[in-house]
C-alpha cells in the first residue's frame, strides 16, 4: 500500500494544557513515515441523548473524521478509577451509526496520563468498551504515564524521554497492527 | 434515629422516558417508611473541565443536594459495556470538593436497566469508581433490569413485578446498610 | 493455506459432566471444515509454584499441545464473579515459557456457561489476562450460556439449539480471525 | 468489646519466599493491639471440583479457620493481570458452605505485591469477587507494593519502610472498619 495510514486521535481531557492531549501532540509531531495523525476536538460535543433528533455539528464533524480514519489513537485520562466522560461520550456518539460502521473492525492504540497508575485502571475499562464496539486494541506496548514534575512542562508539553520513546514504539506497533489486520 | 434517611438518586440517562430514570421513579414512589428519595437532574450539568474557574449553577445545585444526602441511589445505564458519561461526570464533579467530603463514607445502592446483561458490565465499572471515592456500595441485592417489551410501558414507567419487588427489597437493604454503617 | 487450523480447547471446569466442557465437546464434534479441535485435560495440572524446579508431566503435555496450536478455544466458567482457578492456572503455566512464545500472538475464542450472566463477568477478566499474554481474543460473537434445565442433558451434553448455533457461528468467526491475523 | 479481632490472612502465592506472604508476615508481627492474625496455609489445598464428595483435610482446616475469623486479610499476587489461582481457589472452596456463612458479611483488607502496578489489576478483580461473596473490602488505604530491589530481602522479608507504614495504617483502618460494621 502507498497512501499513509490515517489515524484519528481523541483525547478524553478537555483542559487546554491537558497532559493527555500532550501525549497526542507528541505522537502527532513524531509520527513515523506512513502515519498521519489528526487530533479531534471534543470541546463542543454534547452528551449523547437519544431524544436529540438532529446531530449537532460537533457530532457531525467527529463522525466525518472517524469515517476517514484507518485507525484510532485514544488518550484515556483516569478520573476516579475509570474513564473520562468526554472520551466515552465520543465513542458512544460514534457507536450509534448504522451497523457501528464507523468503528467496527478498526485498530486502536491506547495511551494515557495520570491517575497514580498511569491511567491503567481507566484503560482496562476502555478495553472492555472496545469489545462491544468491535475495535481491535493493540496489546503492547501499553503507555502508562504518571504526570510527575518532570514529565510535562507547564504547558502540557511532554518532555520525559522514556515516555517519548514508548509513544514512538507504540506508533510503530500500531502501524504493523494496521497492516496485519488489513484483509 | 428519628429523622428519615435522605437519599439522593441520580440517573445516568438524560432521555425523558429513560428506563433507568423509570427505576428511580418507582423507587421514589415506593420508598419504605424512613427513606425519602430526591431525584437529581443532570440535564444542564456540563462536562467537568479543570479550566473552569467557577461552578455552573447546575453543578452547585448537585453539590448542595449531595451535601444533604445520607446515601446515594445510582441508576447506571450501560452504553457500550461501560457507564453512561452523564452519571460518571456527576460523580467526577462531586469528587473535586475538598477532601471528597460530599461522597466519602456514604452508603450507595446501584440499579440499572438495559445493556443485554441488565447493565451489569457498567455496574462493575461503577463499583470500581466507588473504591476511589470511598463510597460503600451495597453488595446485595443487585438490580439488573433488561428492558424487554413488558418491563416498562411506553412512557418509561416500570411495570415488571419482579423488578418492582427487587427494588423494594434493595431499598430495605439500603436502609439496613445505612444504619449498620452509622458510627 | 491447506492444512487445517489446529485449535487447542481448554475448559476451566474439572467436573466430569461440566457444562463448560460440554460446550467444547459440541464445538469439537461440529467444527467446520478446516478446523481441528483438541481438548486439553487439566485434571493433573498442579498449581503453578515458582519453587518447582522441574515441570510435572501434566504441565509438559499442556505445553506441547499449546506449541502445536494455531489458536485457542477457552471455556471459561464463572465462580464467584471471576475465572475458575484451573483455567487461569493453565494460562499461568504457559506464560512462563521463554518470551511467552507459546501464547504470544495467538487468536482466541472464548465461551462459557453458568454464573447467572452466562459467565460474562469471568470472561471480561479473562480478556484482561489476554492483554498481558498478547493473545488476540475474538470480539464477536460472545458465547454466554446460562445452564437452565433444558440447555444441557444430565450428562452435560449441550442440547440448546440457540447456543449450538452460536458456537458454530463463533467457530466460523475464529476461522476468519485466524486467517486475518496470519501475516 | 474486649476480645481481640481475629483476622485470617491468606496469601495467594505458594512460593516459600513469596513477597506476598512477606507482606502478611510483617502484618502479623506488627499487628496493633486488639488484632490477632493467623496465616492460612494453602499448600495442600486441591482445586475445587464439584465431583469431590468429601472435603480433603486441607479444605476442612481452612474452613475451620474461616469460621473463627472476624475479618480477612488477603495478599493478592498478580499473575498475568489477574488473581493467583491459589487465592481464588481458597475463596471458591469457602463459598460452597451453606448460605455462604463462612464469608458473608465479613470485613476484608487487601494488599499485594508485584505485577508492575503493585498487583492493582488483580486486586480489582478480587474486589468484584467480594461483591458476590458479600465480603466488605476496606476502600482505603490500598496497599500496592512493587517488588523492587530494596523492597524485600532475599528471604522475602519486607524491608521497605513506606510499605511497612502503609500496612500498619491499613490494619488500623481494618480495625475501625470491623468495629463500624459490627451491628
Amino acid at each position: 500500500m502507498n497512501h499513509p495510514i490515517q489515524v484519528l486521535a481523541i483525547s478524553g481531557s478537555l483542559r487546554a494544557k491537558s497532559t493527555n492531549t500532550g501525549l497526542l501532540n507528541y505522537a502527532q509531531a513524531q509520527a513515523p513515515a506512513g502515519i498521519e495523525i489528526t487530533i479531534a476536538d471534543l470541546k463542543e460535543l454534547p452528551f449523547y441523548n437519544a431524544d436529540l433528533t438532529t446531530k449537532p455539528s460537533a457530532v457531525q464533524n467527529l463522525l466525518t473524521q472517524l469515517a476517514a480514519a484507518d485507525a484510532l489513537l485514544l488518550a484515556c485520562p483516569e478520573y476516579n478509577y475509570s474513564m473520562a466522560p468526554a472520551l466515552k461520550n465520543a465513542l458512544d456518539w460514534a457507536s450509534r451509526e448504522p451497523n457501528n460502521q464507523l468503528l467496527s473492525g478498526k485498530p486502536v492504540a491506547i495511551m494515557g496520563s495520570g491517575g497514580g497508575m498511569g491511567s491503567s485502571r481507566a484503560q482496562y475499562h476502555l478495553r472492555q468498551v472496545c469489545v462491544f464496539l468491535n475495535l481491535h486494541p493493540l496489546n503492547k506496548p501499553e503507555v502508562f504515564c504518571n504526570a510527575f514534575a518532570n514529565t510535562f512542562d507547564q504547558n502540557g508539553v511532554l518532555i520525559d524521554e522514556r515516555i517519548q520513546g514508548l509513544i514512538r514504539e507504540q506508533l510503530l506497533s500500531l502501524q504493523a497492527w494496521v497492516e496485519q489486520l488489513r484483509k
